[in-house]
């Protein structure tokens, strides 16, 4: 309460407090009184969403509970979490390395990328069947198709899947073939979208919003984890920011950081942000170093014949060099790179 | 191309454009060499998504033509598009004034301020069935049976609805009663949501993400118009700027900014923006002056008692005296309030 | 204290904030508890400069006073400074018109133009002798001579001159003829120059900062005040923002919530957020309608022909005009043109 | 030009570009014209200072040449500056670790911590004598006095004193001490003291500016170059962003595209972004990693008492392990710790 709260003022609050299920206790202090609200993250939310914050007398609210419950590194008491995702390990000392093309184009295209991959030592293989697109005139991804090739890529490789989803009509299709969904950046709060991730058992990445708060990725994870699924990654990309220099302002203390407030892994995709692939590279062995559990890099054996975002995909003959220098940087800050378990 | 760029490098641009259908034309100057990509915004939607901007030798990409065709002001020579919603204009000397409480919670809070709306003259009546949540565990709305309200509180005033859809999947629900769809600001992005919008045929108003660019806003609006559906209004809610003193940092400079861009009506939502029912009034008096088409904004019969947003919702009390304040700054910019044709 | 916080930690932290010169407090709740430190400004600082945020059992200081003491406006009881400046009222119910070219560029050019500031009413007029510019390639203005110039535009038309200080080294120069120093965006944290303003006792506008917090723009006048300068204008002229389609945002918002914060009159440079003329006019009725105690902008005879931001100068010719509806719209929000006491 | 510009206004802008001082060439393509400026910085300069981006047919300004030119990566061919300061190589394959106490406290303080800086192998010695401070209520640093200490500390330890100026007035004591000045993110664009500095010939270490782009960041230097100074080296310190979770975002993508702009070595600062002491050991492994040419970090004997930003201090026993770390992903970088020569 502000200093000079009346009496009526604080019973007021209190009574609030209490209808939302809470549990109130006053503290009285010299200059100002303290009104605990003891409940969970639902009675907590449910006292944010009220009208308690603008009651006459109230300065504040100070939440004592982190907003999310099930994502929150209390509940591990500060062990992380450690995925099996189709035999690789994720997370801990594990260093996922996720790669592949932007875009399903072709068989050719993506088979030959798969292989490389697997011969290279990815730890999982990435490529769009469906595709969010700023424009309506741009190229949507060849869907059904798309998938179909993944899981061919998939049989013959081994390699995980990773795939993006944008339809909840696409669930289950996705699903089939996915090991791990993918939601964008633009999709970050279709909280449609994620509570039928979450009912579907499939592990998923997140990408951070263009403007996302660590706190809303945070919050978009539990709308997965509510639904039972426990296995979501958190991935950074790049932000906005006023820097006209570069695509997205790729931040990198997001990652010492969630690690701090989430059990979850956090990996980095450093190709959105930069949008060039001559800095992938160099971003690369920074988010490795910072201690991220794992990179999503685009790699296309043609980038100058790729149907989207060619110029910020790796060549797929620099490959092999680019992963070797990013373990050694990932050894550096004391991981290990993820594969099959033999 | 960039100066000293070879003979070899210039013709494999121009192979490259006009392998994405467009005409290429050269232009030799004694410092440097300007290729002329002729072609629709189909064209050069795929010249950008190719390696074109990467290309050796290439400098930048120019678009002489903006990447949205339907929207641009252009394509109406320069006339600002007026709609008939359910018998109310809106656009060009037209103001609308469109107010009701953030979410439908009862009959009585809907039918008691539908009824005070119309009788301050609002032009429309707002209020949310399907509310998009940062929390998981917050109030999600009533849904069906929230629409079913709004029909009611439509058939008894008169007023057209405005209401928010979330979900592909409610698209033929929330159709039967609104007169025009919202589009809130984490789903401006959401294109197979815009993409079912455009085929429905009914009014939409999206709402500009936290952080997307005004072009991007209208790119999304691009996205309902290709469907064919031609009533789409555009609306500042606040962008994400790193100001911790309010919730959101309203861009008034983007309504004079749109309306060069597009011929769609703008209107601004001040609630959203400031978080706190005691700046809407000051807001609302700058959106009207700086020229906006309309306001959207919260009224609640009791904003103490709010399931959520409360703090921001003005009290019904206050409106009458608000609209009147509103009107005469609508005036200074050449507007009127835009009522039911007699 | 965070919950579980030692009775050690609690004697620590209440040592540290005794030693700082406070009162300490301890108030303990069921689950947390609370050490008020009670002092006056100085003291707060030295316990947020200290180690006390960063000790173990600490959870988080929550500043009950302000950082700014003589800016606040509770050091006022809630009224509003009105200052006379050159017999010109600032604040309250006045609304001051400042205008002038952006940079002195000859005697022809600049008494042109007051004598039409003059004509058309203005309140003040502004004119750059110093201009700080990006490039050390640009026009730096005429110095000396500009001041002189200046004086002469004075002596002619008895406007109060406004203009801008940029080196501690020319404080008296400066305050020999202007009414008001400008100091620019781009030092509102050179604290050497906001001190010797203060002690020069001459009426000040500070600029905000490109991305300057409302609390650091009041922090900045704080520096003025605390020597004993009472005269001092805040000054919304647009952030920085992700948003690519104007130079700088201009936030509205601004004006009503330093209103909350401080007594000092705040006005509007619509001319450096926009910068193109032809969103200066909607941008100024916004700034009049939300509240703005003045707005100061950019009036040159032959924009075309100016030295430096000739785009976004409004003509001459434009200004009666202007002026007039600015006026229609500051009425709105209740204030009328400060002009000369007859 | 626009397509459709006519002949007159053509003719106009070559006029224009002509008065400037600039060799105009026209290109007339099919559907646009292109007027080519052929001259150096101070003729663009003098044309984008101009009336030309708002001349009737003007589409837009498209630079050729960067604004920057002796700070420019063209003006070395692409190779990179290496200077040496004090008998310390900074640039090229050296990275440069420059450590110690925000503020000179007191000669105990300073000493204990350039003794453990010297023991521990950094490459320069850091303190500041004059501190800006947000709050006028804040300690302002020992000034002259601490100067004497600095001087003490580099007679003892032989390491070369990094120090920050930010006064005109001082720029005679301070060179008299420091082998390096520091000019703060909130001077950053304060171009008398950049003059002034680039007049004193002293190296100097400029650090970014809260919201300053990188080209701004360039340009700053450029002001200092321009005066004869060549020892510049620019400092990635943490940006403002919409994120509240730290204090500024530590933006390393500027390393990359640094380099690539300017020869100019460019070192990061990890102490300011996080305002956290644990955060500053990954964040200083992603910058050496990134391929920083060093990094200028934070540490005191006893981070609890120290009289400003302890919090984000390292503690002395730390910084053996530190170094030592921070040397192995420098390593992956292709660089080596400086340290003096034999």
């Amino acid at each position: 309460m502000k200093p000079g709260a009346s009496d009526e003022q604080i019973q007021a609050v209190v009574d609030k407090v209490e209808a939302a299920g809470s549990k109130a206790h006053i503290s009285r202090g010299e200059v100002l009184t303290l009104i605990g609200a003891i409940g969970d993250q639902e009675h907590d939310q449910r006292i944010a969403d009220s009208a308690v914050p603008s009651m006459p007398g109230v300065d504040k609210l100070m939440p004592i509970l982190k907003p999310y419950k099930l994502a929150s590194s209390q509940i591990k008491a500060g062990e992380r979490s450690v995925f099996d995702i189709g035999g690789r390990k994720v997370g801990g000392d594990h260093f996922a390395m996720i790669a592949g093309p932007c875009t399903v184009e072709s068989r050719d295209q993506l088979l030959v990328s798969a292989d490389a991959m697997k011969a290279a030592g990815a730890t999982m293989f990435r490529g769009g069947a469906y595709k969010p697109r700023t424009s309506p005139y741009s190229f949507q991804g060849l869907g059904q198709e798309g998938l179909r090739l993944l899981q061919e890529a998939k049989d013959r490789t081994g390699l995980p899947i990773v795939t993006e989803l944008m339809d909840v009509r696409d669930v289950e299709a996705v699903c089939e073939v996915a090991d791990v969904i993918q939601v964008g950046a633009r999709n970050m709060q279709n909280y449609t979208l994620l509570s039928e991730i979450g009912r579907s058992g499939t592990p998923a990445i997140i990408k951070r919003g263009l403007s996302a708060t660590l706190e809303e990725l945070v919050m978009a994870a539990e709308y997965i984890l509510k639904e039972g699924n426990e296995k979501v990654l958190l991935c950074e990309r790049g932000i906005r920011t006023y820097e006209p220099a570069y695509r997205f302002t790729l931040d990198l203390m997001a990652v010492p950081v969630l690690k701090e407030m989430t059990h979850l892994p956090i990996i980095v995709d450093p190709s959105h942000a930069a949008g060039r692939r001559d800095l992938v590279p160099s971003l690369s062995l920074a988010a490795a170093a910072v201690g991220a559990d794992g990179i999503i890099v685009e790699v296309h054996p043609d980038p100058d014949e790729a149907i989207c975002d060619g110029p910020q995909q790796l060549r797929l003959e620099d490959f092999p060099a680019y992963i070797e220098q990013v373990e050694r940087a990932a050894a550096v800050a004391g991981k290990q790179l993820s594969t099959a378990a033999v």
